[in-house]
């Protein structure tokens, strides 16, 4: 009989943190592509560019003058998803026609004044302000509102539309789909198991090291047993951390500091600013406050969907739309590729 | 105090479907689009291309030479993603990393001989030869798995590889993540309610008529109410039907017809082939065919990205990744710009 071997043997693993499957068949990385190939991201973007709605000193959409930053600088969005006074759409009529009161707030922040720099690129220092200020952030929208999304969409592919270093937040009077699911896994998992899911989960992958991509005294990061994206990854700090702002200072240096090497690994697998969408999940806010949470551990999700070169992507298309994700390389193999890249940046080599 | 109005006032819609909530923001379509833009699909695709794989008379990667077909034509899928005989992945160590074996086949088929021709343009009679074999295909491989899936992915944005009009079957030893969930909301709405969910839906909205899209005696076409992508659609048939083998005569010939009536729609609302990707969800077979499944009714969904031009599409990323899923329009004003549209394809005018 043959013997299983996960690179050659299509399986299903499960997402404690989604309470779903996602179909791993490695073999498939054997197939030619002839397919879409992608534009690679631009690399000649000018450091300023005064029709840069998010430089120094531009106008914005709304007739308003960015100050001349030299740091983060935090403004509403032009054109907000969730604005905080919509009213109620009023008393659903059936249950097949279901909507509800939405309300919130949609901020975006740039990371550097540079337009030509990105996170791993910048300074630890500068990354740690960028840290200090989500904290801030979490801290003042979630004394009021329940969640508080914070993500950066980078890369044209992920529908990024400035090439600006930056980031949103979206703060929002109800709690998503994503965090109730994860809300409900972890709470079911303490429940059942006595301890945090991810909690549990760092310590396991720190032992096994297979998934593991960069550590640090405070930091983990690992290609997710379950991880659907090719090269997705999932931040966790090693301490029980409920929420961004429970980070200490060193703890935040230190955040800093993972963040460069993993984001500069990611850029050297194919030698290009690696698009990605990220975000971070914490324990929910606004009332939930005052409750036990202790279900929860902070982390971040890297969503990635370069697959095999700077031009050739993933789709999440047909059969994962309406059956199910499927991957093509066990997340073994992808944690190898990035654990062997080099922690200079391409960019930076002899330079 | 403000009168709601969809249009302009964010609000969340429950989709009954998948026990989940889509954030409707009308008001973003405002926002002027500097992201990326798509090439707009290939106008140009030889009519037969003897380097073309899925051609009649061309040799495939396993060596084998296609006949000369006139109709459609089915093979197995040189590079699939699931297999008959993989190996068990034995039993799992923790409830964090758990593995479960997964078999299946994966099968390609081809509409037509012709590789510039898509459905819409197929004369009614031919995309009846392809309903056939759906059938037939749902009702072989349905035997003995729980789950078939046929689904087309349109369009090199879709993650299609090859121009030539095809879809895919991929049948699976599981019932993979979505159908599970349509499964599950399904059996827990006929319980609660006494009647099955979209038998129900479907009547509700033929009587409105405002999310209608095209229909006929046996079908209809909305824009669902929960709709996230841009013009997604849901094809329903009035009638009680749980699985795709149990239709008439009559319905496979007005399903042909909405078909192109929709699918020309769709090509006519940007002048280009629409891509999307679209499957079947029917009623589970395998051992499932012994078991009561009348909570099932039979559905296609259409998922297509385009949302302002045929280069500009919707991207489900940062926010709709890691937290919900967010439309710009409404589906009422989606159902509307789709109803407006000639039934004559763009390509057939003044030919
Ligand atoms: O099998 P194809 O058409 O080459 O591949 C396409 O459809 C598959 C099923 O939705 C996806 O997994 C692939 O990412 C996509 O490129
Ligand atoms: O707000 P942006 O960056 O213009 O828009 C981008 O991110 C949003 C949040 O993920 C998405 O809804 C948009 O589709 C995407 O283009």
């Amino acid at each position: 009989k043959l013997r299983f071997d996960p690179r050659e043997h299509q399986h299903l693993r499960y997402n404690p943190l989604r309470d779903s499957w996602v179909l791993v068949s490695a073999h498939r990385m054997k197939r030619p592509w002839k397919g879409q190939v992608e534009k690679p991201p631009e690399e000649n973007i000018p450091r300023h560019d005064p029709n840069n709605p998010l430089c120094p000193l531009s106008t914005r959409a709304n007739g308003e003058v960015n100050p001349e930053y030299d740091s983060t600088f935090l403004f509403d969005n032009d054109f907000p998803a969730l604005q905080p006074d919509a009213p109620d759409p009023g008393s659903n009529y059936h249950p097949l026609f279901q909507a509800k009161a939405a309300r919130g707030i949609c901020k975006v922040m740039c990371f550097h004044p540079w337009s030509d720099i990105t996170l791993p690129l910048m300074q630890p220092g500068e990354i740690r302000k960028v840290i200090d200020k989500w904290a801030e952030l979490i801290e003042e929208l979630g004394s009021t509102y329940p969640w508080v999304q914070i993500f950066e969409n980078r890369g044209a592919m992920m529908g990024c539309s400035n090439p600006h270093p930056h980031c949103q937040i979206w703060a929002s009077s109800f709690l998503p789909n994503e965090p109730a699911l994860a809300e409900r896994c972890q709470r079911e998992y303490l429940r059942k198991h006595g301890e945090a899911m991810l909690l549990r989960y760092a310590r396991m992958e720190a032992q096994a090291q297979e998934r593991v991509v960069v550590e640090n005294e405070h930091w983990l990061v690992v290609v997710p047993y379950w991880a659907t994206w090719p090269f997705q990854t999932l931040l966790l700090p090693r301490r029980h951390v409920l929420r961004f702002p429970d980070l200490t200072s060193q703890e935040r240096d230190s955040l800093a500091s993972i963040m460069k090497r993993l984001l500069t690994k990611y850029d050297n697998l194919f030698e290009v600013s690696f698009p990605y969408s990220m975000g971070w999940h914490g324990a929910p806010t606004g009332t939930h406050l005052e409750e036990d949470m202790n279900h929860w551990q902070l982390h971040a999700h890297y969503y990635p969907p370069l697959l095999r070169s700077a031009t050739v992507r993933k789709f999440m298309v047909g059969y994962e739309m309406l059956a199910q994700e499927q991957r093509d390389l066990t997340p073994e193999q992808a944690a190898e590729r990035l654990r062997e890249l080099s922690e200079e940046h391409y960019r930076s080599r002899g330079a």
